[in-house]
């Protein structure tokens, strides 16, 4: 990690990038508020910190022994002069003092559809609207989403839920699976989402994040916190660090009838809040899968430090194409917005004693 | 299940136990508020409901398919008349509205330490006392608790674990970790610990629950919950039915770095509330391992709508002979014993609609 | 499932697949040396069964319950009259009475490497010969292989493995990591692998299935059976049975030190091969990551039923670029060669009984 | 680890041991063929090594830090000269070139079963019979074995097996599943088992190898190998080294259906003999719960090593009160003992190579 000085010039910056390039390293240079920090990509090992610190506009070159280096708390704070950035959507501001909430259906069905959610979930206190578009799915027999129609529904489909999402005041977020969709998709969500399966591909997230735009990225339910951020580190490479994390649910231990769809591990939220400056939210949705559990555990998500939650919701769950068993209804989805805000408070104002 | 007329004689219930004997079965016979029931112990497909059903004094004869009826919450309700039943422990009720914390040292040193926590745990808040006196341990080359030095060492520091509570008012619990230990245990402690290392044990289970005692069952760390209530029943078939279930954390799922020691599945708190009628705790110190993450999950735990906690507390930590880096402070007990009563009213206002 | 009869016309064939469209379906065809099978793609309750039961040429038409229904035995015995089928690449024939030996270096490094290590492979009795040139890696900051460095290097690296493999009649196998290598890896090599941490990725699984060429398809290291062949469903559905599965192993159970780099499933090779018609090999390599192990654990892959291994040697495991401490020498992979081969005889000659 | 010289006298290993109780802590004495060793049994850090290595008849004192001293391959080799010690019960010895198979039906049902069993399970080629009297279930419903019926007919059936046993020339082996069984079977069977359940029971574990007895030691279904070894520490730290591991599957890892009850971990087997002096067998039908498996993952344990088998075997495995679908048939066994002694002589051949 080089950190520059604060009159450091755009020069002496750029003469740091190139000693990197001399021993086979990308660099990734981080202007913040407070000053900028060049965090090298690659193994740092084959570089002469020596020799970098007393280059001129150096203030300080160390190694950094994790693999997430990029996204560590440190790095942010030394660019940043904050321990916790803050991830800006429209007027929404993801990692401050009060959660945010995603809302909406698992898959966009039609126009009707989407607006009357919006409408909802907008009335309930949601900030941001969701609708799959491209479904990851482990089946090939079941609904893929209406991107599977080809590109031009794959289209309208977009268009319908950026419209919803401008209709109600909603900066909206759509899963992207596969490479090809990612132009496509960019063009139109304000967040692209990298699902928990396409956590490992690396291809993937790379070219995800050249666009520039926040990503939500969901921890794979077989990873380990090391391995989540690991990947989220190939994200912020690309100097893209507008990553809102998302813990989506783990593997079930043990032997007998499952309860749960996934195994929702609520402690990797306070401990990523300390291993990195990103924002993690949560998603019970996917992880209880069952509606009946999704106000206590949005409510513990919140208790455990959350920046906000992720919940499908549908005027009608029963009718819903895909994962309706674990939608909540708007009136719920409004219950659960208003405990969580009141747990939040709770939560925030011991923060500091911790 | 055979539930028994309200007006049902003694001689009645004993005819039908009789033949339940006559079938190979154990009876189970759980005399409640409301009314008795009888549940049979063993395999129920050798009884011949249709024959039982027309017995003077039976309401109704059925077979129930769970490996863990005698603590389901159908059961539960048939004989008591409410969905959940609330354990009494001197004046505490466990399982009630109001959330109980259990606070006290990992393991009990000397008198003037357990008199010690056990007066900042009063003024924290905290309702009943702690102390590990038989400890297990995965290494023998460990400190095994004041237990291993004797049966006189064992009994004075029972002693003075009895004589704290007494002292500030707290009922105590301590573990028991084998079948030698139950008598001498049963006498000193007011609830009998089992702990996750011993879930399995079905001998120690069955001796344990024999002493009519409140009942502490921890979860195993490999268990689903399935597992889990299916051992609970080994000591419910003994007619024990004051158990308090205790979730503790699983194993860790993923490669690399191990962030925390177990696995905490918070989720199975509303679960196996909607599966029994026993009450289910949570202790965020074991499954995390950790006092920087204590605050965070004890909240979330009680978000998720936990009957009370177990944590561990020291006056100073650093100290402790065992489990000191997952300790807390007497001060930060009451910070989380507070913040997580304001939680628990948030939580359990809306508990109707749910 | 609809069975065509011995002496159905193109004309027959080609109308049920219209009348699978016509519900909104897809249609597999397979046609085999026994007879033409067409297998619907998508939600089979949507089906008419009846009615497509009698339309001319069909000789049978049934609902089939499982995720993976088109690799099935039960699928591949309609069309081929076979219980496995053969995969052929050159004159090596893969799920056939022999095993197959795939060995050669983690990474492709040199031309000068692969030549080396593709005469000893040759030597010591292998088959196929493996090198990495798009390597997925965990960490951003490690080696990603030749493929890194552009299209130019990567197609140099590909020729190299292409020309070794010539040079001593091997036929060549490397990964596809991302959706924009797949025509450039499918002109050079004999057989696509798709990783472990890809498998999920059904966009690249369509892409790669779509090449016609034969796939090495590995298990994620957090999926079930279930979910593995659900995923190689994928692959089936393009119309691709040139599936070559392959064990590598699990996550880790269990708390403390890792032996092992993964947990080797050795029990799902027989299982695999009772639910589908694919032929499963078996990574000593990756799945233990100690090159101390990998002959007991070849040998036990074999003994399990295996249709082959897939080991990573280098002349000097030492100097390898990436995973040297799992590399055999060419030594070792002669002796582990033949001890397999005599394995596999003494197994293969009670094949029959059990 | 204290290594005395080879003509240390009595006294001089007396006063070690009175050095060792003076600091807190036990000691292991290990008289072997070759000299002998001391072994701490405690904290390690607080012993004054330099002063002890100067004591007389003292060769060598070192610190020793694993949790699994007393059953290393270093200590095992310093008292006997050999990296793995046999154990011999009867004629028959494990844990030296040829494996060694045991056999029988999971529960004891009568005498004539047991008769019948062990007369077909020797002309099979078996060594060694087994017989399960307390059964540990997962459910108070299930059959729990003839011990339940009280210690009459537990004593009866232990006769049974013992006599079953010496009718055919085969030592036996029976488990024990709680503290009030240890004498009543020690009496009886010659090998003493401690079922994977109980594998935490650190109390049982303690009070089973005072007997002084061989026992068959089984690893935990969510144990690591760590782990595992540290609780077999346990046993030899009460002086009795007779330990036989045994490996019998782990939780299953993945979402979906389970094709096997637990997942067997071979890899353990190789990894376990270079961590130990103990042998290690592996239970191939408690692992897959599948008799059509069983051949295939006996013979990949004998590949991988192990120093023999533990198989459910019964004349007729339908009628089979418990885990009658994991049973082979006698013909099967013999079936599978005839191959796995062929894989031994090709595995064995090459042992000394790696």
């Amino acid at each position: 990690m080089i950190v520059m000085k604060t009159d450091a010039t755009k020069e002496q910056i750029s003469r740091v990038v190139k000693e990197l390039k001399k021993y086979g390293l990308r660099a990734d240079v981080s202007k913040g508020a407070y000053r900028t920090v060049i965090g090298p990509i690659g193994d740092e090992r084959k570089l002469p910190f020596d020799r970098i610190a007393v280059l001129p506009g150096v203030k300080e070159a160390t190694m950094v022994d994790t693999p997430y280096k990029l996204i560590s708390r440190e790095y942010g704070k030394s660019f940043e002069g904050a321990e916790h950035l803050l991830i800006k959507v429209g007027d929404i501001v993801i990692g401050g003092d009060e959660p945010v909430f995603i809302a909406g259906p698992c898959a966009v069905e039609n126009k009707a559809q989407l607006l009357r959610i919006a409408e909802g979930a907008k009335k309930a206190g949601a900030h941001i609207l969701r609708g799959g578009i491209f479904k990851p799915r482990s089946s090939v027999h079941s609904f893929q989403g209406l991107g599977a129609g080809g590109r031009e529904q794959a289209e309208e489909a977009l268009e319908w839920l950026h419209d919803a999402g401008r209709e109600f005041g909603l900066p909206t977020i759509t899963e992207i699976r596969g490479e090809s969709q990612v132009d496509l998709v960019a063009e139109y969500a304000d967040i692209l989402q990298i699902g928990a399966r396409n956590m490992y591909d690396q291809d993937l997230l790379t070219q995800v994040a050249r666009k520039g735009k926040p990503i939500l990225f969901k921890r794979h339910f077989g990873a380990g916190i090391e391995e989540f951020l690991s990947f989220a580190e190939y994200i912020s490479a690309e100097g893209n660090k507008d990553i809102i994390l998302c813990e989506r649910g783990l593997l079930p231990v043990g032997k007998g009838r499952s309860y749960t769809r996934y195994l929702l591990d609520l402690a990797s939220v306070p401990v990523i809040q300390k291993e990195t400056f990103l924002p993690i939210i949560v998603d019970p949705s996917h992880s209880t899968g069952r509606r009946d559990l999704i106000f206590n555990m949005s409510c513990a998500a919140i208790a455990a430090g959350a920046s906000g939650l992720m919940i499908e919701a549908h005027y009608n769950p029963e009718e819903a194409l895909v994962d309706g068993p674990q939608s909540v209804t708007l009136d719920e989805l409004k219950d659960i917005i208003d405990a969580c805000k009141k747990i939040s408070k709770v939560v925030m104002s011991k923060k500091d004693k911790l």
